[in-house]
């Protein structure tokens, strides 16, 4: 290794611990340092901590910031702020803003000069690059999304602010009856309920009615009423044993026709143990191609859509066609 | 449409057909020419034909060549050959060959200002896509692929050189098991007999002995000795009406530890009614790709490892991030 990548991590949360964690995975690159609007001497990493104001300060010292914000209202604000001093990676995951989200800080990047890899992740993300590729590929044809299982944030803050829940995890199941008809090539049209099973667990408060409970959750609009929603009562302990950890995944399908009448299926999936580790791990990968391409002379933002796998990779292009090609 | 893409195809097998097919599917595409080294005549397409030899005088009539000969003799010779005239598109899948057929391809494609995009097709191809990614995103980890199920052209060749054998279909079968194993996050270390079965269709000479010839087959090294191969013998109105057709697909799985202990598992897969029909799908995407990167002033070999999925879809970019991202 002649020279490594130096990374930093904007946001020290479930996603920037993963990352600080992924790097460890690729001696090609080294952590330098974590920025944080918290007090960074409570960071608990062995890397040093600066407050994010100091991050400008950096502008020599690190190659590629990952910023680990969220969607709502850190990213809107730190990509084109970080894209002005650094090249930077993000996994900014409102689709209804991206088209904005990119312009915003594809001006910024094209003033410094710098790369900005925006909306990685997988879905956005790898979910996207498969729809692209099998839509190219069979352009008639029908694609399906099927998320989980998995935790949905959204829904499990959605059931913890009902009267008398104490503590609350929903899962999204894909229907593996809708999933099998997708596979067998029937392209079916489903219904928001025939795709997704939406299932609760849930610490009620001493002396809560949970049938109330379970009531208010299966008839919530938008979050349960158009979905088969279950509602289980656990244990505290029950909870901190079986629900603590945050798995996620799911399966992107184009069922196409070619010819006369062949059915071609094209299917990419993913069952993670981890959601924040993985999305932190594809976050890594791409810092890489930003670098790369970064040295090629390349500005502005870039989406998965405009990069080459072979950046994704520490190996040379002649090794890939070699090894994996 | 402003514009259309101006499409030749070399060689009118099964694969040449399935090219014309899928420009069918694709608005932005035309077939203008067909060049056969057999009688143009005998060519039975609505597009005109012509003798191979006549395909240097159409170098400003088409933009891009997709060649669809075969990679034991056909290519080595016309990739190559065809580099120095035109842009091209090749599924060449030889793999142990590849690197060297990268250099000759690249050098004649260099001289003449062309882009050559080689060996594409799903293997080599788009599970070569997925390895490289899943490689690239989880470090620590092990791939696997399965191929089937599916009929092996090299398998069916080699138990119709039997004695006694009129007819003969083989099909590669994934073991259920092994995938299933790989799937759970076992990380199983897997022989050759583990991973896939073989099963072979047979109408046999008449008065031949079937248990003779099933001995045979069963027991030939390379081809079927490392695997549990089953022998069925079939009439011959069984084996026209049930293994006529060229099905094919296979999973390409990656099983990797991120964190502490997480298991994420990377799967893409393919279940394909007709394999020719499907790698000339994906011949025509990267044919569009192709000409989009000669307009970019691009030269030389390429692999799918080199090509941003964006050049795949005739979409542009913004509304490739408004609808696909």
């Amino acid at each position: 290794m002649t020279e490594q990548i130096r990374i930093g991590i904007v946001g020290y949360g479930n996603l920037g611990r993963g990352v600080e964690l992924a790097i460890k995975q690729n001696p090609d690159m080294k952590l330098d340092a974590i920025f944080t609007r918290r007090d960074p001497s409570s960071i608990p990493s062995a890397v040093q901590a600066y407050s994010i104001e100091e991050a400008e300060r950096f502008g020599d010292a690190i190659d590629v910031m990952i910023l680990c914000g969220g969607s709502a209202t850190d990213l809107p604000e730190q990509g084109p702020a970080f894209a002005r001093m650094f090249h930077t990676v993000d996994s900014f995951d409102t689709h209804a803003r991206i088209p904005e989200y990119f312009e915003q800080v594809d001006a910024m990047a094209r003033v410094s000069g710098k790369v900005s890899v925006i909306s990685t992740g997988w879905d956005p993300g790898l979910f996207s690059l498969n729809r692209l590729l099998a839509e190219s590929i069979l352009p008639e044809g029908k694609e399906y999304t099927f998320w989980g299982k998995g935790v949905s944030q959204g829904h499990s803050d959605a059931i913890r602010r009902v009267n008398g829940v104490k503590h609350g995890v929903q899962y999204t199941i894909p229907s593996e009856e809708a999933v099998n008809r997708v596979r067998g090539g029937e392209n079916p049209e489903l219904t928001t309920r025939e795709k997704h099973i939406r299932d609760c667990y849930i610490v009620a408060e001493e002396g809560a009615d949970q049938e109330a409970i379970a009531q208010e959750i299966r008839s919530m609009p938008n979050y349960f009423s158009d979905y088969n929603t279950t509602v289980h009562f656990i244990d505290e302990a029950t909870m901190k044993a079986d629900h603590s950890s945050m798995p996620h995944g799911g399966t992107v399908l184009r069922s196409g026709k070619t010819g006369e009448n062949s059915t071609q299926i094209i299917e990419f999936g993913l069952k993670l143990d981890s959601n924040p580790e993985f999305t932190a791990s594809v976050l890594v990968a791409y810092a890489r191609a930003a670098y790369k391409l970064a040295r090629e002379g390349q500005v502005g933002a870039k989406t998965v859509f405009d990069i080459p796998f072979a950046y994704l990779s520490p190996k040379s292009a002649a090794d890939l066609r070699k090894e994996l090609l």
